[in-house]
């Protein structure tokens, strides 16, 4: 059982550190972007370096006291608000912010948890690489909480997860011991590969502090197009048919459905829409190839042998960077237009390609029976990945069907598991999803989940209650 | 402590299981490679599918009795051979060799264990998929094997490591328990990744029984060179620029040293050599791009520009399917020319790609320092990833420096760790490197691993002795 954060341990830890590493939780700290979670106070410990990270886990491992570490607040599974249980310390990595190093050369860029995520991009973009994890929140999402949760976007088509950017981690272990695995090896087999293990665990097997990652060459020339196409399967073809064509220079393959389109036109009109008329289902595509190959002339190639092969129907290749940037400001606004109609029900999820199109067809039956709803079904199609949301009808309110949410939910999630799919593709467990992963996880994997906790965090002080229930 | 395999445990697994499971060990399973473990006998279980192996685990389990997995028996660092301890039940997974299913649109592939590599990339050729992972000894390795030691290759640079192929993988955990972790999806946040914790785990936490691997597209077109570089580092700044130019696409970076061309030339004189002198340093390069590219076009292209800037001095692009086989020849008769020699040490090491010329500069003159032996370079330059092989000069033999070997070996692992390096790149740990992990791994990292073991394999039955001292 853990001990509950007391004023005396409060005055203990201000003579541990400097007093200025210490803070009343102000609003952010108590509640995250859905707002499914709130505290009304807490304490806030903000760390320099790694020694002070050290020292306050160790701390409270030996007076038994929970941890909520805390980035950039902005995961949407509620990871970082703690509201059940015994007072926790929330240690916040904002102020370990520093690019330790750049290697150009190495493609290697050595960085802080606190870091902000534009600002790793930033950073790689000064020696002119690229670091390609890119998703909505990055102005203050922090790489520290990105690794923590094995965050996606729209870039792990082309350059994998966030697991699959990072060579090697700086971690506190629960019991205050630094591992120092900074490593900026790409090969590298001595021993158990604990730096996966601690990526995507959320917080509760010990706070990442630092991060070796992985840059990329950037593509020396950029093109984007909106396609026109019938159905998801017909998207899917697409997305094989530009492989083949053009490798590995797919940087991005997202699905949008007219719903979201009617979305923007009635909360955000003035995003500028590519089509006069919004197609059921259009692809945005963007492609970054080398020197030595022409966008536009691969793109064009694209879409012709598409058309001939009747995947696509209609589409634009952008002449401009204006123009690509307007396609991508459809994309990226379709999220806020979703929030200001207000779902019933969302739902990150995941399925085998080959069972995509399956899944969108019976969703979509299957909620027709419990009643008249608008779905937004959109998202990382190549990944099989969708954000598949449940909107009330116009005129209702999310509020007049708070009743069947759970059911909604229940439908989806049911389907997705019958498919071999996943309920949180790309945002993690927290502590909105304990009860599905008990209800859906593999049993097996669920034990070793558990053993593991128990071995490397006995006293469960690291982030009580998400993923694994206390 | 463990229990012996006796007879009456013989004779209990034979009414388990149908007895044509069982058989004494032939020769096979009681050495490996290299020949440094080797035993008298063994009795060997060849389960037929999952459930079989789970019955004889649970059954190990129960009884204490130690269990070594074992694959196609390639490794090179003594996973595979038990010489020490209580006699333990060699697992064999041979039996085990069904390709399950295929999902070509997918880019999937479900292999049992047993499936040897080589029938892999087979059945993914089969449907025009690339199963990239490729090592020397693909024809015998099984994937399991691959799996478990997290296996590197030729393919790595493009591709990744084994991890990086691998969706979900199917395991019987130490208490018999079976994970179905079979996962086809690209996005799946729900829990710790036990899969990435089993892979590389070199059968110490549980049995892969199969797997959801990773196919990619096959590369329309392809192309060879080999290019004369003034040194390591000219080879490395060939490699940025190579990517530069030509994106992802860059399939293999072969470094080569004069000394593995003399080593042929002395050993295996009928392997085509492409250079009438052989050059002090030259390297392997491999493209394969899409269709809309040239590969001749493209290695021009780079050979030009890289003659320009002083990184090549000479160079040959192959202009036919035997002219790049011959180039492929020769990298791959190195390994079989330095045996026939007879090397006094060797080495898979890794560090970071700025540190690689100074560890070859620094290496040989501190070898230097020991005495007068010939040293055989070369490897996955890429990847930071050398085999560096130390060997006597002509007229003598690794005999005669027997009493050197622990001295040379140490040089180079410290030397190793000094610049942040690997002394296991892409072998695994094993038996053979226990030592080097204590001496040279994470202190915290090591605690966690071993806590790990302790927690999922409480008697310490999975492979006893290897990666972690029993």
């Amino acid at each position: 059982m853990l001990n509950a954060l007391t004023e005396d341990h409060w005055a203990e830890l201000q003579n541990l550190l400097p007093s200025d590493r210490f803070k009343p939780a102000d609003a952010r700290y108590l509640e995250e972007p859905r707002g499914r979670y709130h505290l009304s106070s807490g304490l806030v410990a903000q760390p320099r370096n790694t020694n002070e990270v050290s020292a306050l886990v160790a701390f409270c491992n030996a007076q038994k006291i929970g941890i909520v570490p805390y980035g950039g607040g902005t995961g949407l599974v509620g990871g970082q608000v703690m509201v059940k249980g015994p007072a926790p310390l929330i240690l916040s990595l904002e102020k370990m912010n520093a690019v330790r190093a750049v290697y150009p050369e190495e493609n290697v860029l050595v960085a802080e948890a606190g870091v902000i995520l534009a600002d790793v991009q930033a950073a790689a973009q000064e020696v002119n690489r690229l670091f390609p994890l890119s998703l909505a929140a990055e102005g203050t999402a922090r790489i520290g909480g990105n690794l923590a949760t094995n965050a996606g976007g729209t870039g792990v088509l082309r350059y994998g997860n966030t697991r699959d950017l990072c060579l090697g981690v700086e971690a506190v272990l629960p019991n205050g011991e630094i591992l120092n695995g900074l490593s900026r090896l790409r090969k590298n087999n001595t021993g158990y590969d604990v730096r996966h293990l601690l990526i995507g665990s959320e917080g509760t097997l010990g706070i990442i502090t630092a991060a070796a990652l992985k840059l990329s060459p950037r593509p020396a020339r950029t093109g984007t197009a909106m396609l026109v196409v019938d159905n998801p399967k017909a998207a899917l073809s697409l997305l094989a048919l530009a492989r083949d064509q053009i490798g590995e220079s797919v940087s991005a393959f997202e699905l949008i459905h007219k719903q979201g389109i009617d979305f923007l036109e009635e909360t955000l009109p003035d995003v500028r829409r590519p089509f006069t008329v919004a197609p059921q289902w259009s692809v945005l595509i963007e492609v970054g190839l080398p020197k030595a190959m022409n966008p536009a002339d691969a793109l064009e190639t694209l879409f012709e042998t598409a058309l001939e092969r009747g995947l696509v129907s209609d589409g634009i290749i952008a002449q401009s960077q204006a123009q690509s940037d307007a396609f991508w400001s459809v994309r990226e606004h379709i999220p806020e237009a979703n929030r200001r109609i207000g779902s019933v029900s969302s739902h990150d999820i995941s399925v085998p390609l080959g069972a995509l199109a399956e899944f969108i067809d019976t969703a979509g039956h299957r909620i027709d029976k419990l009643g008249e709803f608008r779905i937004n079904c959109f998202g990382h199609v190549g990944d099989g990945n969708l954000h598949y949301n449940v909107f009330p009808m116009p005129g209702r309110s999310r509020a007049d069907h708070m009743n069947e949410r759970d059911e909604i939910k229940r439908v989806v999630h049911d389907l997705v598991h019958e498919l071999g799919g996943s309920v949180s593709a790309e945002h993690g467990v927290g502590r909105l999803k304990v009860d599905d992963l008990e209800r859906y996880g593999d049993p097996a994997k669920l034990a070793a989940m558990r053993a593991i906790k128990t071995a490397i965090d006995p006293f469960g002080i690291m982030n009580p209650g998400a993923v694994l229930r206390t």
